[in-house]
C-alpha cells in the first residue's frame, strides 16, 4: 500500500509521520519545509509519543511522487483550486484520495473537477499544528472519521481505516453527510469566534455569554440539519462537543491561527456554502451568518 | 421657564447650550468639569455655528439647583441608579423630565423609581460629544423628537418642543413606543457593530457584508416592532437611515466612546431589555442577541 501525503502542515505531517513511524509506505509533499526536512527530518511533538522520522520519502513535486494506493489532501481548502495540478500523477481511478479539510461542499467541487477520482471525507477530530518548519506539535485527541463520498472500493477503504487505527490513529468510516455537518457543529462556532473576539477556545467558554452563544450557534447546525433528513447531529452531541472543549488545552483553532499570520481564511467552504444551503432547505442559520459577514468585513480590513 | 441640564456632555451641553445662547433661563449639572467651566466658560464648536457661553448658570450638586419646570436628563443609562438623588429636590409633581437616553426601558424603570414625576423621551438625532472639559464638539444633525410617557401637561410639553425648535434645535413630539424603536433601529446595529469589530459607521456601510448585516439586524428590529403593533417603523425608515449614514462623517456611536476610554457600556438598555422585549412578543431578533453576547465578552475581556 502506498501513502501518499498531500501538504506536510499540522495535519498531514501529524497523521502521515504515524503512518510511517508504524511501518507504511508513506510519501510526504512539502513546498516551504522541503530542505529543512532533507536535512532535519519531521519532527513530531505529541501527547501520545514523541517521534522523529529521520529520513521520511519527501517530494517538492507532485509530479514525482508514485501513483498511490492512498493520497491524503491535508491542504487548506483555500488551495483546492490546485487540486487538478497536484492530483494529476499520483492518484487514478483506482486511488482513494481522503480530503481532510475544513468545512461543507469541498468534495461536491473537487469531484467537479476531477470527476474520475474516488472521494472520501476525512474528519479529524484533533488539535495539532505545525510549530516550525519540519516540527510538528500534537495537542490532544487524534480520531479520524471517514465518509465515503465517491468510493467504490469499500475493501480499501476498510483497510484504510484499520491501517490508521494500528498507527495509533482511531479511525472509524461514517456517514458521509452525518460526518460533515457534525464536523461542523464544532468548526462554525469556534474557529469563527476566535477571529471575531480575538481569543481562544477556552475563554470563549468561560464567559456566561460566549459560551451560551456558541451553544446556540451549535443548535443553529442541529436543527438546519435535522430539516435536510440528516441524522446523529442532535443536541447530545452538541453537549458532548462542549464538554470535549471544556477539558482541551486553551486552542486556537486554524482560521485563528490563519488570521493572526495573514493568511486567507477559509470562509467560503467553513461559513458560506453551510449557511446557503441551509438557507435554500429553509432553515436559515442567522447567528452564523452574522459570524461569516464579520469574518469577511475582518478580512477586508485586517488590523 | 427654568430649564435644568442634568449631564452636560456631548448632549447636555450642546443642547442646554443652545437654549442658553437664545435667552432662556438655563442651570446646568457638572461633574468633573465643574471647576474648569467656572473659570472658562461653555465652548460649543457646531456645524450650525460656534458659540461660547461665558458664565453659565453652573452647579456641582443637583440640591443646589432651582426647582425646575423642565429637567433634561443627559446621563449615561448606566448612572440611572443616581436619578432619585439627583432629581430629589430640581424636579417636583409639575416639572417635565425628559430623559434623553439611549435604549429601551429607560421610562419604566425611572418611573418605578420616580412614581410621582412626569416622564417623556427625548431621541436625540445628533452626533456630538465632548472633546475636551467644557468643550463640545458638535458633528452633524441635531433634531430631537419628544415622546410622552406620563406627561399629563400638553401645553407645556409644546411649549418645550417651540422653545427648543426656536433655540435652532429641531424638535417635534412624537408616539412614544414608536420613538423609542425608531431610535433602536440605528443604536442597536452602529453601537455594537462598531465596538465588536473596532471601526467606524463609514467604514461598516463601505464592506459588502456588515452593510447588509447591519441592515438585517435594523430588518430584525422592524419585524419585532411591527409584531408589537408598533406603526411607522418600517423598511423605509431602515432605508432612510442607512442612506444618513452614509451622508455622515465617519462616525464612533457612543458606545465604542465608552469602550474605547474604559467605560462601563449601556448593554443593558440598549440591547438585553429590547431583545428581552422583542424575545416575549415571540418575534426574537437573533443577529441582534449575537452582538449582546459578544459586548458581553469584550466587557468582561478588554484588551
Amino acid at each position: 500500500m502506498i501513502y501518499s501525503i498531500i501538504g506536510t502542515g499540522g495535519i498531514g505531517g501529524y497523521y502521515g509521520g504515524r503512518l510511517a513511524q508504524a511501518g507504511h509506505n508513506v510519501h510526504f509533499l512539502l513546498h516551504s519545509d522541503y530542505e529543512h526536512v532533507k536535512q532535519h527530518g519531521l519532527r513530531v511533538d505529541s501527547v501520545n509519543g514523541d517521534f522523529h522520522l529521520a529520513n521520511p520519502n519527501i517530494y517538492n513535486d507532485a509530479k514525482k511522487m508514485p501513483v498511490s494506493d492512498v493520497v491524503v489532501v491535508c491542504l487548506k481548502t483555500t488551495n483546492n483550486h490546485l487540486l487538478p495540478e497536484l492530483l494529476q500523477t499520483v492518484a487514478d481511478e483506482h486511488t482513494i484520495v481522503i480530503l481532510i479539510q475544513n468545512g461543507i461542499g469541498v468534495e461536491e467541487d473537487a469531484q467537479n473537477m476531477l470527476p474520475e477520482l474516488q472521494l472520501v471525507a476525512g474528519l479529524a477530530f484533533i488539535c495539532t499544528a505545525k510549530v516550525a518548519p519540519g516540527h510538528i506539535n500534537h495537542q490532544c485527541y487524534g480520531q479520524i472519521n471517514l465518509g465515503n463520498y465517491s468510493c467504490n472500493n469499500e475493501t480499501l477503504l476498510q483497510q484504510i481505516a484499520e491501517d490508521f487505527t494500528q498507527a495509533g490513529i482511531p479511525a472509524a468510516i461514517v456517514d458521509y453527510k452525518e460526518a460533515r455537518w457534525k464536523k461542523a457543529v464544532w468548526n462554525m462556532p469556534f474557529n469563527g469566534m476566535t477571529v471575531a473576539l480575538n481569543t481562544q477556545t477556552d475563554i470563549l467558554l468561560k464567559n456566561p455569554a460566549t459560551r451560551q452563544l456558541i451553544r446556540e450557534q451549535m443548535m443553529e447546525i442541529v436543527n438546519a440539519a435535522k430539516h435536510q433528513g440528516i441524522n446523529g447531529v442532535d443536541e447530545a452531541f452538541v453537549d458532548k462537543m462542549i464538554s470535549m472543549t471544556d477539558e482541551m488545552t486553551p486552542y486556537s483553532p486554524s482560521m485563528k491561527l490563519d488570521y493572526d499570520f495573514h493568511r486567507p481564511m477559509e470562509i467560503n467552504y467553513i461559513y458560506s456554502r453551510p449557511l446557503k444551503i441551509a438557507r435554500s432547505a429553509g432553515m436559515p442559520m442567522p447567528k452564523l451568518e452574522m459570524l461569516e459577514a464579520e469574518l469577511r468585513f475582518l478580512e477586508d480590513n485586517h488590523y
